[in-house]
């Protein structure tokens, strides 16, 4: 059976696209609160987990032997833009290790935001991997590297950290594994855009490893913490999350520590909201990130986070209720939640709109 | 009810996102030859449909009046990349009507293509609406209107030209109605990204309008030569259609008349298939058009159009089975046809392709 249309695209007076998917919002006992769709089907959550393959950085104790700032471990949580304070942050955390660009396996692509891309060429300057969205993360990888190494050479120990098998994949694994409840052993096995694994795991699992996040519960003491401290310091520097312009970046400028959300490729986002101690996870069916989820995160927002302010309330529904322009700037269409969405996240969201 | 999944990503063994839609193949009389999904409810064609937008500016004598070439005549049915050629010849077109770019109502955007963004970056420079994907289109329109206005003072008269009630827009519509049979005074009304209206039309009608571009039954004479010119004008110039790795280019260039392919915004594609006297229309639900559509397009021609070379056999096999790379170069998974569709076209798609 066919997921539900969560999110249209309207021209005019009429429906032009639409974007199907699920969505699962949990707890930390694993008691769904709300869901659309079919949320035991795995998926590939794509770069929405980068919170979870953090942890090891921080429980490890790698992220205190190399004091790595919140900006830091804000860019460890990214899918940045490639933007200037971007890459140096990733180049600094390299250099805590005393190791450069030249080990990092995560491929090289131009900024994805363009004017950073723009700036780029016009100092004639070409993309290295620093600038790959993915950098940050992977710069972590190699600090937790460095630190599994022990006394062996660091460079000889890293090389194919990106590998399924390799002890940094290994630790990051079973992160994921203790936060979601999923056995990665006999889960569908993918490469990433960054070359690392990606494994199919259902809604209903992520949104309860985001709810450990956001609550501690089912999670070791050092795990626990490890989550504490990768929320805290992403909500200290959102910028490093996204960057400009960037959904996830405005969100957490506006919500602080209440919102721990990530998006991830081919339509994935997942998130932690702390004062529920609930996680979500969303997956739109056709890989649209770009509009579809953000629509769908937004709208969940609404609904689940008390909304304090006025420029709070104007920014969520300008992110839930996306008014589309043209290239002369004329308004031509807009992008909203469909009926079955609106009508799951009921009498909060209706409120916190009729306040906008 | 949903339509049909057309289109599957898959990402090592899962497959990780899908795209649903409908489809239409017709020929001259309007007999639906194939069909998948509902193609009776009203799509915004966008830019799928610049060969009939087309149509005036040959019927009307304008292209003969400012002896427009076969690379002008295909920029006027264009979504082009905004490389230096695409701008160059959209200049001409203006020049030969005494005008420049100032007089167009695009609107302006940085070019499509990212190396030639990068190249107008680098350079110093900034984009002008000549750039704009959708410039060459307006240069007809602008070169149309020059012949509506006659003694009239043509800077004057174009003023607004994209606006429905503008004799311009008047002249392109009754085009679209007189191939596609559509009732526009009565379709749903959207404003495209470069200003013009776009009319919400069936996917069986606008197949039928492809069929009669393809056939000319059902044209007046004068438009069916209209057609004609405008097919050839296209097949000879096919890198101003596209450009640099484009889907459509790629294709005319490989099969020359055979094929008039045309690529629109938020999921849509059109096609005239003059050899089986045959017109195309497709929308893909979620508005994919950059991998969705030319998935089922490619596999609409393997299966349409015999292929009489290896090189066309290969080309046309890959795209419609897409192998993807990541940033590494490590190949991570493909885009292909879904069942539904490859039971659809059947035997001669796969003796085709049995060939590869």
């Amino acid at each position: 059976m066919a997921n539900p249309v969560l999110v249209e695209t309207w021209r005019g007076g009429a429906v032009e696209s639409f974007h199907r998917g699920a969505l699962a919002v949990v707890d930390g006992d694993g008691a769904v609160v709300a869901t659309l769709g079919d949320i035991d089907r795995p998926v590939f959550p794509r770069s929405a987990i980068k919170v979870l393959q953090a942890l090891p950085l921080v429980e490890s104790g790698a992220a205190e032997r190399y004091a790595l700032t919140d900006e830091e471990l804000a860019l460890a949580c990214a899918s940045h833009n490639g933007e200037p304070a971007h890459v140096h942050t990733a180049a600094a955390m390299l250099a805590k290790a005393g190791l450069d660009d030249s080990v990092l396996e995560c491929g090289t692509h131009w900024p994805n935001h363009d004017v950073a891309s723009r700036a780029l060429a016009a100092a004639g300057a070409t993309p290295g991997p620093l600038h790959n969205n993915c950098s940050g993360k992977h710069a972590g990888f190699v600090c937790l590297g460095c630190l599994l190494a022990g006394a062996q050479d660091h460079r000889a120990f890293l090389a194919g950290y990106v590998r399924p098998g390799h002890p940094v994949m290994r630790e990051v694994g079973a992160a994921i594994e203790a936060a979601t409840g999923c056995d990665l052993a006999h889960a569908p096995l993918g490469t990433d855009g960054c070359s690392i694994p990606t494994y199919g795991i259902a809604l209903r699992q992520l949104a309860l490893g985001f709810a450990r996040v956001a609550s501690g519960i089912g999670l070791s003491p050092g795990r626990a913490a490890a989550a504490t401290r990768l929320r805290r310091a992403v909500a200290s520097a959102p910028f490093m999350v996204g960057g400009t312009g960037r959904f996830d970046t405005r969100v957490m400028q506006a919500l602080g520590e209440r919102v721990c959300c990530k998006v991830g490729a081919e339509g994935m986002y997942c998130a932690a909201l702390p004062e529920a101690g609930l996680g979500v996870a969303i997956k739109v069916d056709d890989g649209n990130n770009s509009r579809a989820c953000e629509v769908v995160m937004a709208t969940l927002i609404e609904a689940l986070v008390p909304l304090h302010t006025d420029s709070q309330r104007q920014l969520l529904a300008s992110l839930a209720d996306v008014t589309l322009f043209n290239w002369r700037g004329l308004q031509v269409g807009r992008l909203a939640a469909h009926a079955s969405l609106r009508e799951l996240v009921g009498p909060r969201h209706r409120a916190n709109r009729a306040m906008v």
